[in-house]
């Protein structure tokens, strides 16, 4: 029985800092290992970084195609593929991958297009293939409380749910056309790579998917309204949204507002309660029963959900971060990719990672938030 | 000259809280004494009221036009009235004590139709009478000094706004139909006395307002989506808002999110900076430069504007809550007041209250709200 | 039956911020009026204050003890007087109130040393007389919470104290010598008015109050380390404390810590709970239960005790200030005034506000600190 | 030159938190591989382990000893040994590995007499090793920026610290005689593995070290009192303490404490400023100027200082924890390794993890605090 897996990378070399949020994630818990790669499109960027994860040399890519299909045809090849490639490459690349027989776990935005989506869906079905999207903030034990709570009725109904993805560091950008290409963030503002939105693109769709991970809705539809201040791509956006329940809210991304580094905020409103989750604090969980005071749950106590027990790392109060989020994404994925290598069936439990589907959804939420404010911010359907 | 001030009540019973509330912050500074008063329809409530205040038998009154009437022709009569009356109370009363040559301090909503409050406008003006409309939270001190701030340009332009006004109190009305007229809360559940609308009239206006207070903004238009949940009138409302000046932004007002007491939270964005306040932690202001550490700004401090020391009344880290709010609108209003009586011309600082136009403002707010959820939550212009 | 009271002010001029406290706390529910005063020994501000507040002209008087006398042979003198006068004279003042048959409020501390402090309370007790000595942070509606909360078991048998009060505001007198004396507090460091101690005896004697008042415990001894960086009196007091039930725990006052205005924090341990207080955000009480997550307490809402519950003034959410618990120690001590007035009998709760004992042990409490700190933090005995 | 070290562990086997915490901090950024290990008495648990990390058979060691024999004497053998086993075994454990030529990293406490940390000392010195003594919050980024903040004059002269680090934990154990040891913390509890002291040796001494490291001040004496609640081992400790400039403070640390999982709040007053560090929110720090409003520094962002910014690994606003506090230590740890095999020489900044100093102050420090309190909290000289 495997015991062990082996992966390679598509993207993220030593100078894109999500590639090593990657790695540390993937072998976190001591079970899968780097064994090949194409880190970069700049050979010697490539080659520094296969090197310094001393790569057998035959497994250092000059092409995703390439790599794709020679470590598929190995027999030792990667079980799985981790795609951390610009936005725009993300969709021939996972195609790529499945094609040749290797599972994929892809940065989110999944890719631009909706027919896109589904047809990595399709390939990855027909293949018998899993797929995660990298929606990474699932993987905070809080945000698997939250949902854990809202699953079991906690806060009864959802009525109303309010939540923002705020950051400043593109405040400079305004009025300044495009003049602003700074290295750290100027693909993402360049429709080319990044697609048809950046802010909502980037980081409005993290709203989208961890509402929709804890409460177990999905959008009907949205109304929005994106500045761009002079520049190709957005840099706020103002949103409201509507549940497939009926329920109504608020979505607020910006990446130019003073104050917020990185200030993902989640509140969820029921009818018995509710529930406020931020990013930046990620280890603590503000529950409140109707009437009753506001508690502060903290990571690692004994009253969290079985759930989040199991996915606990640290004794409560030691604080979990942003790597430990990507290594609980990566042990269930890990777990997920052995027990398929194994032979073995995979419970909906053992698939708590966000799938093709939540990344469909993602690609059909920026569309509409584009379409809508291109509407003045008339409705524009979801689901 | 003329040094103190008397003034009488139009509701505002022991049995009303904001009535005390009134109550204490006019005669916070030892300025302005109760003497006459209508306190309520009910001939003993009303008795029981101007009893406890030791009022003169003849100068508690059984209707508010009586009032109006024999105070305005008393020499010793009051210089002003309070209006705390219910909503639908406040066009008629506010009419009868301007045409006796009363100046008025009315609670908000103003009115329930533009037409009306245009009306009290141009009667205060023929009358040369003052009008203060008490959106009572443009009397903190810290709210001073945000709209110092961005007077001074410390933010630069204002690029986004992100208010909200929640609390959990209605929560329990949700599907129970018109079966909830709890005491405390009924009558701003009744259309009759309430006027169109609930929640955004009773709480999304003080956003309104303290946001136009704060950035010296006016909306442009708002898009709403209103939630009723079975009631007769709004419990929960999420808008987009339009400022005169282009920039975008969030209004949340909501009577059922659990959690919240009396959550008021005012986040102005701007080019150069920002600054975010807390109702219920009034006494500070949180103020960052682009690029800077988020600063926590203590009222009372040597660091806070002129304006926000010349309404300071404790040493810093005292707190100072709602009543002290009260109290400093009423330290304008009874300056202002005392001047006008004593001939004096008011300078805009003296006028430093929320006026007649904040009170337009309003109506017009609420009707575009409303109108605009039932044309679901399309744009509707409010100037 | 007698329904109003009135009082006289020793001390307090319009110049003294806490004169203006006490008198928005004694008038706030309409129950007690200003008749007589002597509020400076400065004959213009004294005339200045008497005169603002329209009293008679003869009951504006030079001398606490004209006052004293004067008022006391009145048919309708003063029902009490409230001492604010720098502490040197409290003592003095005090007793001839006492020995004018007229009840007394007084700032703390209550005098310099413990032989006066008890026959002040001999001699309240003989005049049968009320005292309240003014700490007035027990006049808190979430101190009198958490003291309910103690006293009802909710976190078992105290085990442990953590209180501290620390101000910034002196942090410039360091290595300064006496050439420091600023206006705002130069008398609190002058020996000869504010007694042996700055720090510990203005904001020390608060922690030892409020702790005792929430915990019922008093202390049996103080192990003190007070710095005098140079200054004639103490800036800073770092305390070990061993309360009379054998629990332990630490007192720090300061008035040299940057980035405190006026940070009175208040944490209590229990074999079965903790709660802790925040005078800068009063109007909350952070409660916990072992293992269990803490819990934000709200100040009016259902959950609180009854005893919270009747000296609730505002609807949760809204603020309450200083010059509320101001008015909640004046509630209760206005009460008590009335019915004994009125000849009526006192029950335990009726006399919930800080007594001669609170005061006596107030002095005891400076006097082995400073005497802890002279022989090197040595333990002090004070019960 | 050499690029890559390989370590082995003593303890820590899969079934101990912090030896996982060890691994994944050595492994983090790639330089050091896991290649030997005793990781447990228990040879089931030891094998279990070795076997896990898929180590050479002939790498997974019996004993101590015999560990340090053979990778010494191997030509591969490791560059460093981390040793993780209970508190007792450290001193003899760290011997036999400088006897063998072998680099340390030991967990604290250093061992249990001042006199054996000073021969580790002496001994390491004479064989030129490198020893490390894991202060882990010293890794903490936000950490560092304290002490750049202090060293470079921010808060002018250091003159009051108020530090604590408070847990629950053991809130059960009072009263409960020697019945409570239960698993997780038994070892804690028992003299004969924890030493002299539980709640002070384990937690009051990262307290010690962090503050040390932040200020560069050492402890001249310390006045104590431990609370034992019937165990044979403190649970609660109030301690005063003076630094060798001259300033006072207080230091607390508890087990018992309710509300408290991993309170480590560390707060420096100066005479120009203060600084203030939370263990459980360690991405931000509070720094304010005298005079001035507080600040909230983040991590990440461009105004920290250079030291900060090259120890920073995420984007200001995603939340690093413990395994990245740990990673920091190791970095800096693993490159001073690779540069003494390399035969550089070592600058103090490559240097900046705690050392044999930092181990033998921290022994010093419970052998003081444990005799103090014996004394009944009396004043007992550590430098």
């Amino acid at each position: 029985m495997k015991k062990y897996l082996s992966y390679g990378m598509a993207g993220g070399s030593l100078h894109a800092f999500i590639g090593a949020v990657h790695r540390i994630g993937a072998g976190f818990d001591g079970i899968a290992a780097l064994k090949a790669g194409c880190f970069s499109r700049n050979p010697e960027k490539n080659q520094e970084c296969g090197d310094f994860y001393q790569l057998d040399k035959e497994r250092i890519y000059s092409s995703f195609e390439e790599m794709a299909q020679k470590e598929g045809a190995r027999e030792d090849g990667i079980d799985y593929v981790v795609i951390s490639a610009p936005n725009n490459e993300h969709y021939e690349t996972a195609k790529v991958f499945l094609q040749n027989g290797i599972h994929v776990l892809c940065e989110k935005p999944l890719c631009f297009e909706v027919s896109e989506a589904e047809e990595l869906k399709k390939l990855a079905q027909e293949k018998g293939l899993l797929f995660c999207v990298n929606y990474s903030y699932s993987g905070n034990n809080m945000v698997k409380e939250a949902r854990e709570l809202v699953k079991n009725g906690y806060i009864g109904d959802v009525i109303n749910v309010n939540a923002e993805y705020l950051q400043e560091y593109l405040v400079d950008d305004i009025g300044k056309g495009d003049q602003t290409m700074n290295k750290l963030s100027s693909w993402r503002k360049d429709p080319a790579v990044a697609g048809i939105s950046n802010c909502v693109g980037d980081i409005g769709s993290h709203i989208e998917n961890t509402v929709s991970y804890i409460t177990g809705l999905r959008l009907k539809r949205v109304a929005a309204k994106l500045d761009y201040f002079g520049q190709p791509l957005d840099l706020n956006a103002n949103m409201l949204v509507e549940f497939d329940n009926g329920a109504h809210g608020v979505f607020c991304s910006s990446q130019v507002c003073v104050g917020h580094m990185n200030g993902l905020v989640v509140r969820i409103f029921g009818t018995e309660g509710a529930i406020e989750w931020h990013e930046e604090e990620p280890n603590v969980l503000f529950v409140t029963k109707k009437g009753q005071p506001m508690q502060t749950y903290h990571r690692g106590m004994a009253y969290v959900s079985a759930r989040a027990a199991e996915m606990n790392r640290l004794p409560a109060g030691h604080p979990e971060g942003l790597y430990e989020a990507f290594a609980n994404i990566y042990k269930v994925w890990n777990a997920a990719v052995l027990k398929k290598a194994n032979g073995e069936e995979l419970t909906e439990k053992e698939l708590d990672f966000p799938t093709l589907d939540d990344g469909i959804e993602g690609v059909k939420f920026i569309h509409a938030a584009v379409e809508s404010s291109k509407k003045d911010a008339a409705w524009v359907d979801i689901n």
